[in-house]
């Protein structure tokens, strides 16, 4: 399996990605899903979530605007994913921030199996119990430390840790991938790490969870350095990064990805 | 009365348009709205709805996000338009995926008045009670028996139902109207099916239900056609589609729309 | 200080701003806190809000989708917010339209200390006791008696009065600026008013509330003059007003603020 096999089964069959994610981005995650050739669904209720969660393909747990409706309705989801053998991407923004993220992403990791934490440096720093500071969700830690924070963490916590900044670092605890695909204007819209973990669920509906991931982000990335080309700032680029996403071809994505085994 | 005399006429009047929607299209209906020239406010507190309701030129509810207190709030905004004699719009959004859906959305169709229900064909055929199947709410069914269903819809539901797919099927059970105008990549962002909904509550609030319906979705297939004149993609597409919208004229619309009668 | 060296130091210390914003704008004003420069954090839990608010460099209220767990947010997080000296911007959106609106606003203006007050002439004359009539949350007033309306408002609410429109007038009950920035298409899309509170707490964090209200809206309205250059319609020039907010730089926003003191 390569990213563009993988890419061109999804399109092919089109997996429903249900996602309990943030009021700020689901515009933005619903079209990048619709972008990349898979289907999202958004449902948060919890009389809705369990019957949603267990016949879609992946599962997409984002706390960045929570309450604790949202937090009990995404415990439900995780739960009937799991069920149902369906995996569950978890995207922690803004854990370590405050109290009621940490705690939130701590539980969701405890009662739900999680095959995917996609989150920066510092959001996967402090649930791998690593020191750290964030500051605000935007923040972009440095990512020198990329492949031994990813490894740690996915020891630590029992899954595939896909740590994303400049360069991203993908672990499943034994085998890490470093992909350098992308943009620096990818940092200057909203959305972009949450937009990364909606494809992520794209990937692993299809494909196993490491390698998945792994071409989540690097099919991201090539749209990111594609958007860029005639960008003229954060706008023109935010609009081009859907046509991008929508223009990604199997052969260019085997062609242009950066992903490394370290 | 033409689409283009009711479009001059809703932008003399800028009629408010109340919408309570899903959370992952509001920034584009209310946009949506804006562009064709009415004015959009979104409101849903149980404390409000009624007074916003009973002053808006038409309500549009839109079930894609639901949780109880939304539910509750739909309902006292739909008696409350119906009591002031404005239309009530109702998109479906993902009827037949989750009960919940299925049973708010007949719950909605049993207490309140509602002008035009406004589906893709599976979402119309769970409520009817046709046979169908749903695969997501972004899903677009085959709409060969459009006029069947469109017609059964609306005499079994009482209300005009309005079918959109690639061809648009609009009815009130008499007499059947076709729209043919749009574009693929219509299809190819999320809240396409939603922005149809607000603009047709802008068009029932200057013209009767079933032209209006069929208006509205004229004015928003031509706009479709012409964004997608030099889209790149979905992104440059969505942008483009506002500045459609906008740029609309009365009598583009009276020689652009296909709408036919049956 | 000018409004070049608040926008240099913006970006240099980068401000956290704490958001509590409405539904329908949340990305909007998320890119438009990015591209100018500043980290936005939108958090609404009321298990959270304090937290968030003490060490965010400003919190702006915006009422537009309001319901009563967000109302206690909005008072938790201002209280926290006064308690830890950091400014607070609220923009009272679609005051006068209804009772939980009007209700909301006044609640926070008596129990948090508000800096800056951000509304248009329909809004602020609603708060400050003036006869006035809204029609919509979209609607803009004629701005005539703007300086007195402005100068009132500071005076009977003890805040910073920012009233936008074609013309922006700002107080503090003393003094009064004059912002003649801007474009019409900023009227065309939704969100631009309250993309502008979002920007005044960019500002705020930097800045005294006089200057820095007046200098956001000064930056807000030559990116909307950017914008508007080679824009077709209100999608291309909302992709295009984030280039320009990102595009802005310190000596071209001395040059060309038109902010005049009355």
């Amino acid at each position: 399996m390569t990213p563009g096999t993988s890419l061109r089964e999804l399109r092919e069959r089109k997996p429903l990605i249900h996602q309990i994610t943030n009021y700020v981005v689901m515009n933005e995650t619903a079209n990048a899903t619709l972008a990349i050739g898979a289907l999202p669904v958004m449902a948060h209720a919890i009389e809705e979530v369990e019957e949603m969660a267990s016949f879609a393909g992946a599962l997409v747990l984002n706390i960045g605007t929570l309450s604790t409706h949202w937090v009990e309705a995404m415990l439900l989801a995780g739960k009937a994913a799991n069920a149902a053998g369906n995996p569950v991407v978890l995207d922690p923004v803004g854990v370590g921030a405050t109290r009621l993220r940490t705690d939130t992403a701590k539980r969701i990791l405890d009662e739900v199996d999680v095959a995917v934490l996609r989150g920066n440096p510092a959001e996967t720093a402090a649930l791998a119990g690593v020191e750290a500071e964030i500051r605000g969700v935007e923040s972009m830690g440095a990512a020198t430390e990329g492949v031994e924070l990813a490894r740690s963490a996915a020891r630590t916590l029992g899954v595939v840790a896909s740590v994303t900044g400049v360069t991203d670092f993908v672990s499943d605890g034994e085998r890490t991938l470093v992909v350098s695909n992308g943009d620096p204007l990818l940092a200057t819209i909203t959305g972009s790490g949450c937009m990364s973990s909606a494809l992520t669920g794209c990937f692993v509906a299809v494909a196993p969870p490491l390698e998945g991931a792994a071409y989540a982000l690097a099919a991201f990335g090539i749209a990111g350095e594609d958007a860029a080309r005639d960008a003229k700032g954060p706008g023109t680029f935010h609009a081009n990064l859907y046509d991008a996403l929508y223009g990604l071809q199997p052969e260019m994505l085997d062609e242009r990805a950066r992903i490394e085994e370290v």
